[in-house]
């Protein structure tokens, strides 16, 4: 199948296209590396060392014996869009090309605007050019687990079938999403579900766990060719955070009492289930709602599980708790299905030790990059507008 | 009360200016005055003449013995905002600064993300300044009934408790809203609900059906102080419309079988229902939701009361079906609460033939302004995206 990546040079979107490209796919990407400037300017920097794209893709040129043809550009750029997809005709359009932060959107007023504009408009001229170019094609829209938010009943995958009063209906699930970046996965996936009922496209939309790890399967060892690996409070979700920190010593950081429980998965599932989406496409006019994770834990627990393999290989890991700046419950009801993929053959990892023993093993090398910005390892983005770094509330040496 | 209008210049800002002012309000407000480019733009003028900004201002002066405060400005520009709101430091916001036309944001690409940018970060920037500089203040959103679309089930206002799976709780309920337009509206709700969650923001959405009418109450004689009429395609909704269109003797044009069912409201009630809103509001960090409509009728029935009105006072009307240029369902379960208003107090104005009489007298000495724009009351902006002129398909005198 022919693939177009947004967002190819991020976190996903540089190993899927290796992926894909392995499984005999043509993959073609844009990005405009955004991603790189925001985690400077949030004063920090991947811990595994990330190539220019010109290097990447020259890597990827002596691996796979074909070019990846990539354009830079923004997704704000409708003629960017349109004209790239005129030109590749693609089967699929993978959309991870979006400001992926909850506490980046919660910076300041320009930061939250960027996000909603950003994303919003972006995911829009896709929309729009997949309406005009390439009405065939099948859009695999990233979303988060997080536009769900934590209500008191079980989380269906996107719609659910109630009676009310009497009467029944099928309705989207009521999202209630944590951060103004979460709010910018939520509007659009209303715009995509839209745009599929009224222009007839086909979407999958991805509502995905916390992804961690820093492997795909069948990776290569060319440094070229692997993935970045973010540890900040912005851009670091839980499990990469809490690995980088315990390399160099550093607390790991649980955000008040760590009972906020989500969904998680290595990244290498995350591989398998965007792959899984990608060739198994909805029929015209379908808007179909994946939930997409391994298994759900709480931070606290994963603290836990990180410690005790960190003890296995002989690193020491403290794990503190701080206040938590972040407006969110953390003690709550959580249980999501994730059905759909599962129908669709996703063999999940479970193994969550060895994919962490894995992860350590590639951060050891790169301990003093990641300890030049241990003093930025406590969050001070706060939900309530104002910046102040967190307090340790409640030290626990995990046993 | 002081209470600072955004969009002042529009169908409902400019005659809301007034009645607050009337009741003993202190009014300032703002206005970029695109609504007057838009209705050019789509080929169209107000029925009712509009006079320039500075005319409306000294008109007003001279009614109510004091200055209106109005600064031109975008609510895109965020300094702008923060500005008027820390230098006038508002009890009340009313929110109707935005581009309100499903068919305008269904034109093109641009318009779709014209209206959702304008739209969304508007509302967004009112969020941020007020959480900045006047956190005290109440914000009176408006909304649209469109954003609940038309599920089988009652519409309850904003919320409601569900059992799922042998759980409850009590969650927003969905949305499922029928343009781009509409959902720019549902994005600017989840964002409002949000900053009222996190930052202690109180605000009413008004989720408002459709206004028709040409009159508030103890009105001005004053051309100057009397408030726009659109006939459009793009901004004259369902009543006004075929007013405009019976005293000129162009056919009504209902969209489809006219069952479409939607609340509707006199401008009079809008004005006392966001009267209502301004002088109760809820208390710091409540975001609640209002459904704001007098009654429900299908479009086949207003067109048919209007063509009896018209009968009545000797104007000739006849009732035309042409193709539905939306995707909507033409026939559909309706039934909405509005139950708050209510309760505050709302004494609905229930004469719908009154209503249209002064309406339909209104208009009539504006026969020839609006017969200019004979060729364009026939719609032509479609859902999927084309654009081509309806088609009579089946011809109806109402009886």
């Amino acid at each position: 199948m022919k693939v177009f990546i947004a967002g190819i040079d991020g976190y996903l979107g540089w190993p899927l296209a290796q992926y894909l490209t392995a499984r005999g796919h043509e993959v073609v990407g844009a990005d405009l590396l955004l991603r790189r400037e925001w985690v400077a300017e949030v004063g920090s920097d991947s811990a595994i060392p990330v190539y220019s794209m010109d290097e990447r893709l020259q890597a990827f040129r002596q691996r796979y014996g074909k070019e990846l043809v990539f354009r830079k550009g923004d997704f704000l750029d409708y003629a960017f869009v349109r004209d790239f997809f005129a030109d590749f005709q693609p089967d699929a359009i993978v959309n991870l090309g979006q400001m992926p932060s909850a506490p980046y959107s919660m910076i300041d007023q320009q930061h939250a605007v960027f996000t909603q504009h950003n994303n919003v408009i972006g995911n829009l001229n896709i929309l729009w050019a997949m309406k005009e170019v390439c009405p065939e094609a099948h859009l695999v829209k990233l979303g988060t687990m997080g536009e769900y938010g934590t209500p008191n009943i079980d989380i269906p995958e996107g719609f659910f079938e109630i009676e009310y009063r009497g009467r029944k209906d099928v309705l989207p699930f009521p999202r209630q999403a944590g951060s103004f970046y979460h709010w910018s996965k939520v509007h659009d996936s209303n715009n995509t579900m839209f745009a599929c009922r009224i222009w007839g496209l086909r979407a999958t939309d991805i509502m995905q766990g916390v992804v961690f790890g820093t492997r795909v399967d069948d990776e290569s060892d060319d440094p070229r060719l692997h993935t970045r690996l973010d540890f900040d409070q912005c851009f670091g979700t839980a499990i990469n955070r809490f690995c980088c920190q315990a390399v160099i010593d550093h607390p790991l950081t649980v955000y008040g009492t760590g009972g906020q429980t989500r969904g998680f998965l290595p990244l290498r599932d995350s591989m398998q289930c965007l792959t899984l989406a990608v060739e198994n496409p909805p029929k015209h006019g379908e808007y179909r709602v994946f939930n997409q994770f391994e298994e759900c834990y709480s931070v606290r627990e994963l603290a836990q599980v990180v410690y005790e393999v960190c003890r296995e290989m002989g690193i020491h890991a403290d794990v503190l708790h701080y206040d938590n700046p972040r407006m969110e419950k953390q003690e709550h009801y959580y249980n999501p299905d994730r059905k759909h993929l599962i129908d669709l053959g996703y063999q999940p990892t479970h193994d969550v030790r060895a994919e962490l023993r894995i992860m350590l093993r590639d951060l050891l090398p790169h301990k003093t990059r990641i300890a030049q910005f241990r003093e930025i390892l406590v969050p001070d983005i706060r939900w309530d507008g104002t910046q102040r770094r967190s307090q340790v509330i409640e030290a626990e040496v995990a046993k």
